[in-house]
C-alpha cells in the first residue's frame, strides 16, 4: 500500500521503507553474529500534561518511521538480520475503539499496508520476547540515539524477557543515523514534494503581504496553504514570521515572541517556515520587503546573502567539507559589506578574527530529512564541534557526499548584542565601521534558505522561489490573484510530472 | 499588563489572574495553619522525541496558567497564604538567548506583566527553598492532580531543600479544581471570545463547503480562520472534520483517521472543532449537508438532535443534576426516532433499557475552561461514575451551579458495532425497527454542540451559528463572499462591544 493523504497530494510508495530496511540489513549483515535481530519501538501518543486531549495528532518517531513507515502509535518492529524477515507488533485495541476511533484493522491489513512478513498483536507483555525466540534470535540490537544538537536521548526499548537475550545498544545508532544521512531517490521524491509545497506557501505569503498586517496572519496563511493544498498537517518546526527588527532574532516565533508584531511599511520580512509531508521535512527561508520594493540598504544586505547562497550552491559538491562552505559564505558576505562601507580591512583576516560570525552567528546549514535538523552531523569524517563563534553553531562539519540533503541558509543580521560586543573587542572592532553599521541597526536581517540535494552531477535545489531582487519585486508587483485555483493547478501539474 | 496577541484580538486583563489568586487565598485561608504557602510549577517546553525542534510552540500547564497567567516555560510560583504575597521564579536565561530568541527580560518586566509582588531568577537549585524560608514558610502546599477522564497525573513539583518543610499534596487539587469549575466573569469574557472565533471559523467552513473537497481542507480553513482572524495559534483539541459515514466515528480526525475522506454530494458533515485563545478553550460542533440541502432522512436525525440540544439548554439550570439532562436528551432523541419509525415502545422503558446509548454512546457534555474537558467533573456532589452505557461516558454527574461552563452536545449516530450489538440483545432489540434503522446505516451521525454558561438568570450560549434546518440552508445558499473583510469586520464589531 502507499501513503497518500488524498488524490490531490503526493503518493509515497511503501517501497521507500522496504528499501530502507534492505539498506539497514545490508549494513548490518557483516557486522553482527548469527541469530541477530533489530528491535525498534515506535512513538506513543501523548496528552497535553495530565489532560485527556492531545496537543497535536500523533506524529511517529523518525527512526522508527524511516524503517517501517508506520503512522500509528504504540508499534514495535523486528528485523531478523539473518533471514531478513520483518515483523510488526501492533497494539491490541479495545473493542470500544470501533465506537470512538473507527475501524479496528487486523493483522492482514497492517501486513499489506506496511509490506512486512508478519504482524502480531502485542497481547501479552511477553509477546515480543516469545516471537524473538521463535525466530531463534539470541542477539537483540536496540536503538539508543543521542541527538548531537539537543543532547536529548532516545532511549532503547524495554521489553519483558529481555534478560534472555544478548542486548546491544551501541551499533544501531551509528548504522541507522549514517543511513539516514544519505537519502534514497524515493526519499528525495517526498522531500521534493514537501519543498514544492513550502515554496507555494511562501509564494502565497509573499503575494498576500502588505503593511498593516500582523506577522502571525502570514504564518496562518502559510500553514493553511501547506495543509489545504499540500496535505501537510504538521510543520517541521515552529514558524518564524519575522518583520523589521525581529528578523535579527534567529529563532523568533516561539511562545515568548509569537510572531505578534505589526508589519510596517518599509519593514524587511524574514520568513523561515516549512511543513512536513508524511514526516519528511522542508525548511525554507524567504526575505523580502513588506511593501514589495527594496530600499538601497535592503538591497545591499539582500544581495550579500544571495551571492553567498549562490556561491555555496555552486561550490558544495561531494568531497567538499561543509566547514569550508561556511567560511566561503562568510567571505562573500563580508566582501559585500566591505564594498558597502560597513567593514574595512583584509577579508581573510576578518574571517580569521571571526567577524563573519558577528553578522552570521548561526551555521550555514544542516542535514534535513525526517527531522528538520537531521541526524548524523557529527559522525563519519566530521571534525569535532568548534568552539569559535559561528563555527560552533554548525550542525555538521562533514565532507559532502552524493545524495546528502542539506540546507544552504546564509544570513546577515544586525544584532545589537553582537555588534556591541564586537565593537568593544579590539581585534574585531578594527574591521568595523561603526557609523555605517549603526545605520543598519534595528533593520533586522536577511536569510535565504534552500533545501538542496548534493549530487555529483550538479546539486538539485528543491526550493522554487523568486530569489533575485528583481524577481521578488516583479513577483510581488504582478497583477492577478494568487487564488486557490492557481495553487491547486500548480500542485497538480507538479504531481503529474 | 494584559495579554493581547494584537490590536485585532481580545485583550485579557491581568486582573483575571489576580482575581483567581484572591479566590484561591480566600478558599485556603481557613483550611491551612499559619506559615503556609502554595508552590506551583509551570510547564516545561519539550522537543519532539530526541530532536531539537518542538512540535508546537510552548503551551502553559492549565493549573499554573489559571493562577499566574504566565505564558513562558519553566516558571515556578509561590503564594504566601498568610500575607497573600505572590512570588514568581523565572528561569535564568543564557546571554546567548539574546541572539537566538530575543530580548532577555528582567525581574521588573515580569513583576509588572504578571502583577505579582516579587520575581526572582531561579539561579541556584536552592533558590526556591531559600525564598520560602525568607517568607517564614513552614507548610508547603503542592499540586498533585489526577485527571478523572484520562487517569493521568500531574505530579507535584520536586525542589531541593523540600525536606525542611511540611509538604501537603492533598488539599490543593480539591481546592483549585473546584475553583476552576466556577468561572469568573473575566474568564467568561475570554471564553466568549474563543467561542465567537470558533463560530466564525465554523461559518467560514460551512460557506466554503462543497462536494469534491477533502475533509482536511475544511479543517485547514477552520484553523486558518481561527488564527488569522482570532489570533488563536493553538487548538483546544484535534479537529474532527467528518463527512458521511465518518460522522459516526466519535473521535474521528486523529492520526489513524486523519480527516482524509473525499466529501461526496449528499454527505452529512459533522465538524467538531474549537480553537483556544490565551489557553481558554472553545468546543463547538456543527452538522450540515455537504451540498447545503437536507434530505428528509437527514432532517429527521438533525431535528431530533436539535430538539434535544434546545430542551437541555432550557432545562439546565442551577440545582439540576447533569445526569438528568443526559437522560432528557436521550428521551427527546428517542421520541423523534419513534415518530420516524426507527424505534417502537415506551420511551421511558427504552431509556431504562439504555436504548438511548445505542444512538448516543457519549456523554451529553463536559465542563470546559482552560482544558477542553475541564477538571472537577467528579468532585463536589457528583454521584460515582456509572457503569451503564452512555452514562458511564459522562464526564460529570454534578448538579449545575451558576457560572459553570459546560458543553451541551447531544448526538445521534448510526454505528454498526452498536446497532448489531443491540439488535442481538433481546431486551434492546424489542425497541428497534431493524428495517427502518438499516436505511440510515452508513449515513454517519449528527452532533450539535454549544458552549454554555449556566446562569440562574438564564443560560448564556456562547456559540453563534445557524442552527435550524432553515437557517443552515439559507446560510449556505446565501450569495456573497465570506471574505476576509467580512470576518474581520464582525470580529472587530464583537471586540468593540
Amino acid at each position: 500500500m502507499t501513503f497518500q493523504l488524498s488524490e490531490k497530494t503526493f503518493k509515497v510508495p511503501v517501497d521507500l521503507f522496504v528499501e530502507n530496511r534492505q539498506r539497514l540489513l545490508e549494513a548490518l549483515k557483516t557486522k553482527v553474529p548469527a541469530n541477530s535481530a533489530v528491535l525498534l519501538q515506535g512513538g506513543v501518543e501523548k496528552n497535553r500534561y495530565n489532560t485527556d486531549a492531545a496537543d497535536l495528532p500523533f506524529r511517529q518517531e523518525s527512526y522508527f518511521f524511516w524503517t517501517f513507515g508506520v503512522n500509528e502509535s504504540e508499534f514495535y518492529g523486528v528485523i531478523d538480520v539473518t533471514t531478513g524477515k520483518t515483523t510488526l507488533f501492533a497494539p491490541r485495541l479495545d473493542p470500544s475503539y470501533a465506537i470512538w476511533d473507527g475501524k479496528i484493522n487486523d493483522e492482514k491489513y497492517f501486513k499489506e499496508k506496511y509490506a512486512v512478513d508478519e504482524v502480531f498483536f502485542n497481547d501479552t507483555e511477553k509477546t515480543i520476547a516469545e516471537k524473538l525466540k521463535a525466530l531463534a534470535v539470541k542477539n537483540v540490537y536496540l536503538l539508543r540515539a543521542e541527538n548531537t544538537d539537543s543532547g536529548d536521548v532516545l532511549t532503547e526499548p524495554k521489553f519483558a524477557g529481555s534478560q534472555d537475550f544478548q542486548l546491544n545498544t551501541q551499533l544501531l545508532y551509528l548504522e541507522m543515523a549514517e543511513l539516514r544521512v544519505i537519502k534514497t531517490e524515493k526519499e528525495i521524491d517526498v522531500m521534493r514534494y514537501a519543498s514544492k509545497i513550502a515554496s507555494e506557501a511562501h509564494r502565497a505569503a509573499m503575494k498576500h503581504m502588505k503593511p498593516g498586517l500582523y506577522e502571525y496572519q502570514l504564518e496562518s496563511l502559510f500553514r493553511h496553504t501547506s495543509y489545504y493544498h499540500g496535505g501537510c498537517r504538521h510543520l517541521a518546526y515552529t514558524c518564524i514570521a519575522a518583520s523589521g527588527c525581529n528578523g535579527s532574532v534567529l529563532h523568533y516565533g516561539h511562545a515568548n515572541a509569537p510572531n505578534d508584531k505589526f508589519i510596517k511599511d518599509g519593514d524587511m520580512c524574514l520568513f523561515d517556515m516549512g511543513p512536513e509531508y508524511n514526516c519528511y521535512a522542508s525548511d525554507i527561508t524567504t526575505s523580502f520587503p513588506s511593501n514589495g520594493k527594496f530600499t538601497e540598504k535592503q538591497k545591499i544586505v539582500y544581495n550579500a546573502v544571495l551571492d553567498a547562497n549562490l556561491a555555496v550552491l555552486k561550490a558544495a559538491k561531494p568531497g567538499v567539507r561543509w566547514t569550508d562552505m561556511h567560511i566561503l559564505s562568510e567571505k562573500v558576505i563580508l566582501e559585500h559589506l566591505k564594498k558597502a562601507g560597513l567593514i574595512v580591512g583584509d577579508i581573510d583576516k576578518a574571517v580569521e578574527a571571526r567577524v563573519g560570525a558577528v553578522f552570521m552567528p548561526h551555521g550555514l546549514g544542516h542535514f534535513i530529512g525526517l527531522d528538520v535538523h537531521d541526524c548524523g552531523g557529527y559522525m563519519g569524517d566530521a571534525t569535532p564541534r568548534s568552539t569559535l563563534p559561528g563555527l560552533k553553531s554548525l550542525r555538521t562539519t562533514r565532507t559532502l557526499k552524493d545524495r546528502m540533503a542539506i540546507t544552504i541558509e546564509p544570513g546577515c543580521y544586525f544584532i545589537d548584542f553582537l555588534l556591541d560586543e564586537a565593537l568593544a573587542d579590539p581585534v574585531k572592532s578594527a574591521f568595523l565601521v561603526k557609523a555605517e553599521i549603526d545605520k543598519y541597526r534595528g533593520s533586522g536581517g536577511v536569510r535565504i534558505e534552500d533545501d538542496v540535494i548534493i549530487r555529483a552531477a550538479g546539486n538539485e535545489n528543491l526550493s522554487d522561489l523568486p530569489r533575485t531582487v528583481e524577481e521578488i519585486e516583479n513577483f510581488m508587483a504582478s497583477g492577478g490573484q494568487w487564488t486557490e485555483k492557481d495553487i491547486e493547478h500548480r500542485v497538480s501539474e507538479f504531481l503529474s510530472k
